[in-house]
């Protein structure tokens, strides 16, 4: 026997959110259901509930990016109990036995692939549906704690925006002095000028205009370019050790791996449909590199967690009610959300 | 006063060479006096003589992969004797006081940068020329040592091919049971596959067709893939830690891109006139990289030479007379050179 939960859902690529129910499993021995406070809006959910990247099943119900107390633990669960506050991300499932999982890499892993939080077939062949609704049930290993004294709704888009910035930025080295340059100040973005600047770097942001300023170097940045003025790229040339790129297409590439130093490298964390693009000569000069990556697993999610909570960093948000969701896509699409969405889920109520 | 000796020099980007008589100039505190007995011939010394890639000043005496022995020291020198057999690469002069040339990384020096081995102006206002010609004069930073009981035209490709091998193989982390490709066995490929062996990699090279099967197993491969047969690419699916690309552009770098597993890094060490493209979506999955290197440092370049010396590492190559280089520029072009082409200078007098 199900539970029936109110949810927001999307039936079609440009269709308007509607409410409806949603069934959510029994629990299973190592299940965690959870009663949801918040949930996020990331600008993938727009990509994938207005099928921009193809192939989304619907109805579909978003949202990667969840907070909510423990209402319920299957007969195995250990780790979580009754009324803890937890967060849920990016996916929900995977094999926990290929070499990426149990390096806590289970983002990557490879046998048959990680599950994501909505719009995927589980391994039990359901669709998963995701936060925009009252509860999810998880299984226990995807369920992270969140450190007490968090603002919750604040604390929300970590979960993903937090995890994608801090996961590259830590596997590059950075720390004290590093000189780190964040393109494009968004939901990704500002989050990652927190991010590295509680790291101890040299921060810098790399925006279109001069709009953002004040807010980045509150956020911690050392330094703020705005890049429409070009002669920020010559001032700049072989400034950086590492450039996160939260923008994706329409920068001019090669410009910017010209600030970067020697072994410097320009990580990318868009999803553009455009192909990135370097001259050969971008990347010989200085020993650079151009690279990616996607969230990360749920070790190194719990320790953002703990560090963001440590250096008292959370995402700048504005809490929406469910019936804003429509009205906020278009905000975030057009870049005048200050920086992230965050859903009251009480309003499905 | 300074000193007359026979060269081989081209006048313009469709001109063939000459013998022609260049001047050496007589030595500074710092100098070493070079006899030239082998030179190496680089496909980039045909992108220069044939102004590929713009700029060239003619006449043009190109060759940076040189050894010779030590005819006459400048009054300071104290790391090099008369009679010493000793090597040029790549560059002869950088400012040895910025932060790349005090690590050793002279080959990015920023103030005001790398003085190559031809064709580039130097410090002092001349025209630096190559290894095509019996003698040159090097400050005595920039000249190694070869090991004892080398053979020297064998050893010569390794001042550029082992070098921009080396170090990136290095720089990656490549050692025992490593996962290496190296797409293209031609003068640096065939120089990687031996050294990425010797490192302890197990080395799989990936060329267009099997022509060069035996060669490459017999170079320390331990597979070989002709990638004319697609298939090869979802064989190898998420396999490769590195690749070492030495072939540029004109391959299906995406297709490639598949074949890294976590971490992997795609290095490149042509120098394509064509942009380098890549799906984000090349990137983004298992944390990938595409990078980029040029050559090494002296202290690197040295602890090549001795690597190479200590597991018996040498090019394969053809050594021919100076009359020849016309018909060889041809052959490596056409990549019908098994596998590096070196001048025997002997043939200059």
């Amino acid at each position: 026997m199900t539970t029936t939960v109110n949810a927001l859902q999307v039936t079609g690529p440009k269709a308007s959110f509607e409410r409806a129910t949603i069934e959510r499993r029994d629990l299973r021995p190592d299940d965690v259901r959870i009663e949801i406070s918040h949930a996020g809006i990331c600008h993938s959910d727009i990509h994938t509930a207005r099928e921009e990247w193809g192939g989304t099943t619907y109805p579909l119900t978003p949202g990667h990016e969840i907070i909510g107390t423990v209402a319920e633990v299957g007969d195995e669960v250990t780790t979580h109990s009754v009324g803890d506050v937890v967060g849920v991300g990016c996916f929900v499932d995977s094999c926990l036995q290929c070499e990426a999982c149990k390096d806590g890499e289970e983002q990557y892993c490879t046998d048959p692939g990680v599950v994501q939080t909505y719009g995927m077939e589980d391994y039990h062949g359901e669709v998963t549906k995701g936060g925009y609704s009252q509860q999810v049930v998880v299984r226990d290993h995807f369920v992270v704690k969140i450190p007490d004294g968090m603002d919750l709704a604040a604390t929300t888009p970590l979960l993903c925006a937090g995890i994608t910035t801090y996961h590259p930025l830590k596997a590059l080295g950075v720390g004290q002095g590093s000189k780190v340059g964040v393109i494009g100040m968004g939901g990704l973005g500002h989050v990652a000028v927190k991010i590295a600047a509680a790291m101890g770097a040299e921060v810098s942001v790399l925006s279109r205009t001069d709009a953002k300023k004040d807010d980045g170097l509150a956020f911690g940045a050392k330094h703020y370019y705005a890049t429409e003025d070009g002669s920020v790229f010559d001032e700049l040339a072989g400034h950086f050790d590492v450039i996160l790129n939260t923008v994706g297409s329409g920068i001019p590439l090669d410009s910017y791996m010209g600030t970067l130093g020697r072994g410097g490298v320009m990580h990318n964390l868009g999803a553009p449909e455009d192909n990135l693009e370097v001259a050969a000569f971008s990347l010989l000069p200085n020993r650079r590199s151009l690279s990616g990556s996607m969230v990360g697993g749920l070790p190194e999610t719990q320790e953002m967690l703990d560090f963001c909570a440590e250096h008292g960093i959370t995402a700048t948000v504005e809490v929406i009610d469910a019936d804003q969701v429509d009205d906020y896509y278009e905000k975030v699409v057009s870049g005048d959300v200050r920086y992230r969405a965050v859903i009251d889920v009480a309003s499905l109520a």
